[in-house]
């Protein structure tokens, strides 16, 4: 299934006429005028999706992994407008295009999640809806294959926000969330990654996750309805490594992911625990709607802050007026945006 | 050792010369000027507790437990007065009252946690440094004394924010942090409580874990020491009944928890779940931070948000020049206010 939609979603990538994507994209540690910024619409739809942010370089990448990711990140966007152009909510349309890159081996969340220092595949989602700012949370999911749409059952639901571990996952399965043997998960490349964590910490060399795999592998999303709703998602498996029972950002609601009809939706990417500390997601909100900032003025402030704290990443930003930002201290975020005004963009790197 | 800590504290109370705490009471809906909060000190100290928000009335508290509760929240503040008027740190200091509340079987925290609805007692807790804004947190612990201790714990390591589970209890018990049997958690009036709802719900009744208790029994700190800096601490059992591994606002940095040194600190208690959607403890110093708004301003505004979004609850604020504020819509807030300058505040009811 992944691989007739990455071919349809190559051939719709291939057929676009991209808009110039330089434009959207901040370099690391400055910041964007406010013309930079997508125009606004009025009862048209944007979407925009990430998967993941780090040291991402073209002298790292093969031509033929370069195209897989754009790939990949296409498809996303196509399952978010097949949502979105027939007049579906943004919530829909978020949870539609990260399911879908929770079934991609690529990403680091559902099916190719990274290890934990026990070797487990442990899962983290969110999904909140700007409208009425429900929300729903999950963490430590091991069965779910869509995380996301466990957290959506937890929203819909309504007793609580934040959901975590078997219960959640039998709380998932009780609501119709398809179930998976945790093996499902586990895939070759992550388990070279762990071993390699692993191998080094016995050498008592000092490892973080990022000198493992280079990057933070969340996936997200984030769309303005056409009836100017916005919603945001993101899945992960967190860090290589974690342990004793890590929580990162992604389905901390405020900090990895928040959706606020009054002031944007984000969905963030990177180094959680600096993430958290900020309230990235939350605090662009804020400097939106409290200091009227612009969503790439206030992405960026918040981007340079969670820098200055010693952290890295990117977020991606969408606004009830249709406008949307990314932001990232990186050296490559995948990241696509597509609007029902024709902007159709797919990149990788921090000069694209 | 808890009695005898009452009752020293009790004799404190008793012949301390408390200031018209009705000043610093906003009542409920209520937006009190900037002239009710307690005035600005330069070199001294700061410390607030809270003990739960609720349906808490003299028509149903007998004289002895509204003297219990008294004692208790101005043992809470002796025990942080012992940190800051020897020159400690706010962080040692919300971590020393909120330890001596989680063993009081009096507050939903610690001993004496509610039950969940597989009748075990799961406790959360955080803790924030406003000087560094580092953080750490915990949740569904069931065998760590003082769950402020661990998530102090995981602020110390540094590597990860929010750790959950049993792996978080190991995690507290290589670091220290005294271990219990789960029983020692376990109190015959939650038992009582837990019996309740299970027979409400069986009943085929809506039943809410407010409906039993009345109250959020959550138990909080916020302080500012005499270098100007700030901390919070929350801890809790969350609510009644809670089911699928729940986690609530306490645990959630900037949701029930968070210090800025730029802003002010904030702890919690109420409907959890209205406080993780609207971001309470960060929104509230993202106000004063953003907005320019006074503690007391920003705690307002932000209570009325979480009671249009149809939750109940209270904050307590302490801000880097020794301002701070109380703000709650419920009927009394378990609360008290200590400060170098000779304030001395233990209250209940909303018209104290």
């Amino acid at each position: 299934m992944i691989l007739s939609l990455v071919a349809a979603a190559l051939a719709a990538a291939q057929t676009a006429a991209p808009q110039p994507f330089a434009d959207a994209v901040t370099p690391p540690g400055e910041t964007r005028a406010d013309t930079a910024e997508t125009p606004a619409t009025t009862g048209g739809w944007t979407l925009l999706v990430h998967g993941g942010a780090g040291t991402i370089r073209r002298d790292r990448i093969t031509a033929e992994q370069d195209a897989d990711y754009r790939a990949a990140i296409d498809a996303a966007l196509m399952a978010g407008r097949a949502v979105l152009a027939k007049g579906g909510s943004a919530l829909d349309a978020v949870q539609a295009a990260v399911e879908l890159m929770e079934d991609d081996p690529l990403f680091n969340a559902g099916r190719g999640a990274v290890f934990t220092h026990d070797r487990t595949n442990e899962l983290d989602a969110a999904i909140m809806d700007g409208r009425t700012r429900a929300a729903g949370a999950v963490a430590r999911l091991t069965t779910s294959r869509h995380p996301v749409a466990v957290a959506r059952a937890v929203l819909r639901d309504g007793r609580h926000v934040m959901l975590t571990g078997a219960d959640a996952d039998r709380f998932g399965a009780d609501r119709g969330v398809e179930q998976m043997d945790p093996a499902w998960f586990a895939t070759p490349h992550r388990r070279e990654q762990i071993d390699e964590f692993l191998r080094r910490e016995a050498g008592a060399k000092a490892v973080s996750s990022y000198d493992i795999d280079q990057k933070f592998g969340t996936v997200g999303a984030v769309a303005r309805d056409a009836r100017g709703h916005l919603a945001a998602a993101t899945s992960t498996g967190g860090l290589t490594g974690k342990r004793w029972g890590r929580i990162g950002d992604a389905p901390i609601i405020g900090a990895g992911t928040y959706a606020d009809d009054r002031a944007c939706a984000v969905s963030a990417t990177g180094a959680g625990e600096y993430f958290i500390r900020v309230g990235v997601a939350h605090e662009i909100c804020a400097r939106v709607r409290l200091a009227g900032e612009s969503l790439q003025q206030a992405a960026d402030a918040v981007m340079a802050e969670v820098l200055a704290l010693g952290g890295s990443g990117g977020v991606i930003v969408a606004g009830p007026d249709g406008r949307s930002a990314f932001s990232f201290n990186t050296e490559g975020m995948y990241r696509g945006r597509l609007t029902s005004d024709g902007v159709h963009e797919v990149a990788i790197y921090n000069d694209e």
